[in-house]
């Protein structure tokens, strides 16, 4: 990816109700000062709170880049939305996108681009020729969540901590490697378009040599027990080179995501393989906290949880979203 | 990959010496009824021993495709080999390749190829829109090689099983999911040019479901401990559901092919680790026997070495190239 210019107008469109709008609102919730205003259209049922702007508002206010905020059904570019993204290219906004349909395959927006000196960004498409990882060891200090299934809050636990870390005024940054993460945060790499043969490398490239006492906040993906996509998952291990090693899970899932006859590991499990891999490509690796998604458990259940879980694998857990990063970024802190 | 048609006249152009006619060999010794000549230009000091042809004689042999079974230098298409595959497409031959120089790239190739309704056959460049993989359980049986490192044959390894198993009227297929193997069998995945969401699902099609008593040779990739490719690996473990596992070694090597300061796992870590991993998709597996490659020791060094390691791992240990690959095909024949 090329960096996209910050900071941005979240656009919301038509979008149907506040669920659609989930990209939008995970840029308001981690890069509040990336975000200027939102901009919606008649019918909209999605609102962040922001100050709604016309692109007018908004290039008065600063912002740079139109961001599409929103998936509709099929992750497709709707006619509706064609006539607003046209003009923002015309106002001098570039557009970022993270839609299977991309901002590239539209004719109409291209050519405008063209014409504008306007950039299309589509965070779904590597525009980096990546190298083949060499696994040379490098400065400064790596965490990694992974996870006993897919979706369990990685992102979300990486973005938790690199907050916190920031707050105690400690060196971190999160490092994006989905969609979101990358129009959060403005860059990153679309790990899963990646060629195979280039993953781990493309992890090397986002996690370059820091300051000795600097944590990158890797976002995780995938699985290593999760069969479609622990290929992924391996490359970040090795890529990655993590010190830290956090694991995630949502304890009510039935059976692994989109996938009804896999059951989940258990976190042990998940540690001892997670941290034999990890150990090829660092072996001062260590495992130092666990990461809970307790969404679907009421508050008293959830912390009984996290009790039992610090008590059975000794190490801090917490559900970053319901009681806070702190205790993952204190096992950091501790290193 | 769309099937190349077969059989081959296999191009060694003006190739420095034999080993630069490595592919070309591939498939002489693997698929000799494959190669119904070779053609060679002036200065060429490769020679696999089949009759010499012209275009003209191959086609009246039967021949359907030149395969370029020669790399010089940077895999480049060379000036010099432009003339005579200009004269083979207009001879109707189909074109194949596996250099990193795409036949699709050079212009008076394509444009050769469209006015004689000839196929250009990249085996570098996936062709195939491959899904993403659902885990489900198939019918047949699936036997992959995974390494302590690269390179150190397992796809030898697979062709010479394969190669075993029909000559005793087993039912077996080899799979290629690398450039050498695919044309070698005429079809396959090249799974290290896949997209990284999309590699388990490949694997997953290249092994349908098939006759109970069928084997799938799935050629190996990468290896778990090679930080570069594990990723690869990882994936055709999970989306080959592989029955069965063979450990492959080179035990001289001193580090990790092209990672001078990563050393290679024992035998025993390899073994615990892929198994671990394959039975997350295949509670089934297991692991049957151990292919070593042996060439940098003497015999009485090569056997003693065999004979330790089936003492010490309990599990069958041979030199398929030195020995024969009769010892692995017994192990599956067994289960």
């Amino acid at each position: 990816m090329s960096m996209i210019e910050t900071p941005y107008l979240l656009f919301l469109g038509d979008a149907p109700d506040q669920l659609a709008a989930k990209v939008a609102q995970g840029i308001k919730d981690w890069r509040p000062e990336n975000a200027v205003g939102q901009f919606r259209m008649d019918g909209c049922k999605a609102d962040l709170g922001l100050t709604d702007m016309s692109l007018e508002d908004a290039k008065a206010a600063g912002a740079k880049t139109l961001v599409i905020g929103v998936a509709n059904r099929g992750g497709l570019i709707s006619k509706e939305w064609k006539k607003e993204l046209v003009m923002a290219l015309e106002e001098g906004f570039d557009l970022a996108s993270g839609l299977h349909n991309l901002l590239r395959d539209e004719p109409d927006l291209v050519a405008v681009a063209e014409a504008c000196g306007r950039s299309l960004h589509d965070v779904r498409v590597p525009e980096v020729d990546y190298p083949i990882a060499n696994g040379i060891k490098r400065k400064g200090k790596r965490c990694l969540a992974v996870g006993t299934d897919c979706s369990v809050g990685k992102m979300y636990t990486a973005l938790a901590m690199d907050a916190e870390m920031r707050e105690r005024g400690l060196k971190s940054t999160f490092r994006a490697t989905g969609q979101t993460g990358i129009l959060i945060t403005g860059d990153g790499v679309p790990l899963d378009a990646v060629i195979a043969d280039f993953m781990a490398g493309s992890v090397e490239w986002l996690t370059p040599d820091n300051d000795d006492d600097h944590w990158d906040l890797i976002e995780g993906q995938g699985s290593l027990f999760h069969v479609s996509y622990s290929g992924v998952t391996m490359a970040l291990i090795h890529g990655g080179q993590p010190d830290a090693l956090i694991l995630s899970h949502e304890p009510t899932r039935e059976h692994m995501r989109g996938l009804p006859t896999y059951t989940q590991p258990s976190l042990a499990e998940l540690r001892d393989v997670a941290l034999t891999l990890a150990k090829v490509a660092n072996p001062d690796a260590q495992v130092v906290g666990i990461s809970v998604n307790t969404q679907h458990m009421g508050e008293a259940d959830a912390k009984s949880y996290l009790a039992g879980l610090e008590e059975s694998l000794g190490l801090p857990a917490t559900d970053p979203y319901r009681f806070g990063a702190g205790k993952l970024v204190d096992a950091l802190a501790a290193m």
